[in-house]
């Protein structure tokens, strides 16, 4: 039997429509270190109408043509994420962290014949432009000089200014109905191995994923909310925020690339967000920039952090020296990406709430989860069997862009293979305990290195910590620990490791030892772990080696 | 471009399973006058299981095939209400306040095959089922005496026992995918006119708009709350409650067939709910009741009031004298029925708040909404101009069950007609200022019967007032003002046009009173006008006529 409702599909140019009049009146608000830029939502529907046009007349954008966009997270990004999807475009964020010869080939896989570039990013895209053998218009947002694009990609492009492309275009633009599951984005997953991957979200799963994300088991986003958006627009849709912004008609904050602790510490006291997300570094960074700093943080009552294990230190800091309410979430690229936020069940509070919160969170309806043994086998949902983490739902990827049938490295029976080692709890709640490729094979055994991080982190001298396998004649493999010292605080590698050793198997502990400057990070603020290791096998590390097990 | 997104379907199976595992220890707790009945979710998820196979193997229910229920909110019907979709079949959720023969017409022209009946219903029951000629089986649910149905309907029906039918069934059910769009469930209007219509809400319509319930700017549900749901389950799928806290993991609480004030009043200290939901006429009884009674209602911070408008004059005595919230809501059998919820604008207080809070509510992105004047022409939403309100949206109706095409009374060019007549303010707010049939037609100009209502109700001696519109030979139509008056209390019509003449313009001002015992309503709680007008052309009410405009 049929159902009687209406065809209508998810689409978001009805998210874009929708805050751009119910929620006309709240704003996005971008950092520049002086006097912050601010738009209303309604005034963000206008200009991505006169985009939308812009792009039609000027760079002959039609059909599903991918428009890429090289830009921090600020007002014209935003714009652009509506207007290119509800014209029927393709959004693309390229990943300006990567290497050049990187974004270019995402460019050209992608085949991206437009890109909004940012004033202050133009040197950076002049470095890859000459490879983009796509692209043939490029927009320069914020009235920088052109030149050395035009230099790197000669009469191929065409140059075109963002004030020029909108001037006098119409205020309204009538979006057209799309299938939704046709794409509307694109984003590129920065491989640690191979080429990069895209993964291309659809107009539906974008809905579907915005409403999860506004959910209270979600973020709870509601229009009194303000939203400090860190977590970069180029990386896995900036979490969905923008959409699920205009969806709820909560205000965003926009750091643009004021990344540093101390303009965030200063977004936080001027622009008095609500709610924020970012990445553990950050975090790591802020919460040192806060506790030397007197910054009013009074309106922030919850920070999201996810995209790496979120060190429960990091938690009870914020909760006992500046009540912020840390909530680990976890998630991917290829999931939209929010897979799972850690709240608490119901009625439970103290320690067990706690750990709880350590997790890295509950399902939600929209996302299925199964662990599965070394040999495909699926295991119980038991919390304590462990094995790798598999996923499915509408806003979980099938496949990357180009491919054919499905990686079988990456996806099996339907299911999306996280790369993710860890339990699933009868109740939904997931804990990781590392990334398959990073779990610690000793003697046969496994070590997850994010529970050596976890520990050591919960250490007063350690800034941060980070722990990967090496290679050991005896054992295989054991752990290697690098750790970044607070400023002004000493600490000894014996004494760490007499600190882990109240909470962590003897065998487990490290031997190797290495005090570093910084942890190297990904492109999107992760431990780059394969830095570490290729580091140690150069021999750039001054390693302590203390006793073995 | 194809998206790389999954294919997953939004279905009702995947709330039930999600509902099962993740928030499994939830609960649905039924009043039964005596010890209420407890089950966790993951309870009804096994007896879901345990009723589809019954269902399949004793009522060979397959397919598409329509199961009804004829019960009151209970656990059993929240087992039915996941366990018929979740097959595959159709779930019918039968109005038993309306007449035997209205109630065999909706069976019949629904086709249903098998009626699940509350053992307090058989009498009921037993007066239509005779004429209820598809139905082949009928489950009992608490061990009633089955005799009058078998009486009624002879061989044609074989009765089961909700027990036995369950019994030695397995825990699980492997739940078919199913298309998204087809039907889940059927809910007829009880049509003031005309024989009802049926509504089939699609799975992916019973999806969608449970998310949208679960939202902040929804009704909010999240783990720790508990929900009273006195919305009759066969109204309008009791406003998508148990799908949303089965989405939410939020728990229930249930009624049963104890809907008057003094019960109610009990399980709101005995089961200590957070939120709840009712139209006006329940919460006006029990506002009554708390009043004069010590009741502890502490736990209930907000109660969800729609289906017909809410006088302000309930949501002041609400805050005052309970420190409880009364959110108004509106919405229709035709969308799910979530239309608006009625929260005020980040940053709006006072007063201000306040006139937000006594209009309709604002529209989340599901839901589109326009005013269309008499000629068929859209008018602005500019919250002054006045037309009927039409709407769209994927959990919007776009034809009655059986019809063919469209019916053009109802349906125009893509939109419902809701039958609503009001304004629509920019930022989405609707203000309903009367249904388009009621609307008082005095000398060409329109006066608003829920106006006048809502004054009156804001004097202290009224505790329901119904006011109609009746024939006049000089201004084809004038209100006529029905009245109950508080138990106790005493007023004049003439004291009541004098109160009303601070609020409302002179020519508005009713000139015929009665005074009447109560109003009549309708089979879902709402006022019935038909009723009125017809008493009053029937000579039936006494009318003091004061002096006329
Ligand atoms: N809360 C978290 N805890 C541990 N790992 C995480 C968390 N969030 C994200 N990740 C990791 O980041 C990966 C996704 O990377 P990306 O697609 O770049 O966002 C996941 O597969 C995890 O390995």
């Amino acid at each position: 039997m049929r159902s009687t409702m209406m065809d209508a599909p998810l689409q978001v140019a009805r998210i874009l429509e929708h805050g751009a009049t119910v929620h006309g009146t709240a704003e996005v608000v971008t950092w520049t270190g002086a006097e912050p830029r601010r738009m209303t939502y309604a005034e963000v529907g206008r200009d991505a109408a006169r985009l939308a046009h812009g792009l039609r007349a000027e760079c002959g954008v039609t059909g599903d043509e991918r428009v890429a966009t090289f830009m921090w997270n600020n007002n014209e990004h935003l714009v652009a994420y509506f207007a290119v999807p509800s014209m029927g475009a393709v959004l693309h964020t390229l990943n300006l962290r990567l290497f050049p010869d990187q974004v270019a080939y995402i460019a050209n896989h992608a085949e991206d014949r437009v890109v909004l570039v940012d004033t202050t990013l133009i040197p950076l895209l002049a470095r890859a432009i000459g490879q983009m053998t796509t692209v043939r218009h490029v927009v320069v947002v914020g009235g920088g000089d052109p030149a050395p694009l035009v230099e790197a990609a000669g009469d191929r492009i065409t140059v075109h200014t963002w004030d020029a492309l909108l001037a006098g275009r119409p205020d309204t633009y009538d979006w057209p109905e799309v299938d939704e599951r046709d794409a509307a984005a694109l984003c590129y997953t920065s491989g640690t191995t191979g080429n990069p991957k895209g993964v291309a979200y659809s107009h539906r799963s974008i809905y579907l994923h915005s409403l999860q994300v506004c959910m209270p088991e979600g973020f709870g986003l509601a229009p009194t909310d303000r939203e400090l958006a860190i977590v970069p627009m180029f990386h896995a849709m900036s979490w969905g925020l923008p959409f699920a912004a205009f969806l709820s008609g909560a205000s965003l904050i926009m750091p643009d690339r004021f990344l540093q602790a101390a303009p965030i510490a200063e977004m936080i006291a001027a622009e008095r967000p609500t709610l924020a997300g970012a990445v553990p570094t950050i975090w790591t960074d802020l919460l040192a920039y806060l506790d030397n700093h007197d910054v009013d943080t009074s309106s922030l009552t919850e920070v999201i952090v996810g995209g790496s294990a979120c060190p429960p230190a990091l938690m009870h800091a914020f909760a006992d020296r500046h009540d912020i309410r840390v909530i680990h979430a976890w998630g991917m690229t290829e999931m939209s990406p929010l897979g799972s936020v850690s709240r608490p069940p119901a009625g439970v509070t103290g320690e067990e709430a706690w750990r709880y919160r350590y997790t890295q969170g509950r399902i939600p309806a929209g996302v299925q989860a199964r662990i599965v043994g070394p040999a495909g086998e699926p295991l119980p949902a038991d919390g304590t069997s462990v094995g790798e983490l598999e996923v499915r739902g509408p806003w979980v990827t099938a496949r990357y862009v180009g491919d054919g049938t499905p990686d079988e490295e990456k996806f099996r029976d339907g299911w999306l293979r996280t790369g993710d080692v860890g339990m699933l709890s009868p109740d939904g709640y997931i804990t990781l305990t590392d990334r398959a490729k990073d779990v610690i094979k000793s003697g046969g055994e496994w070590i997850s290195s994010v529970e050596l991080e976890n520990a050591l982190m919960g250490h007063p001298a350690v800034l941060e910590a980070c722990v990967v396998g090496v290679p050991d004649e005896r054992w295989d493999e054991r752990p290697l620990a690098t750790v970044v010292v607070r400023e002004g605080a000493t600490v000894t590698a014996e004494e760490l490791r007499d600190f882990l050793s109240t909470s962590v198997a003897r065998w487990q502990l490290p031997e190797r030892w290495a005090f570093i400057d910084a942890v190297p990070k990904t492109s999107v603020g992760k431990f780059d772990k394969k830095v570490v290791r290729s580091r140690y096998a150069e021999g750039e590390l001054t390693v302590k080696e203390l006793a073995g097990p």
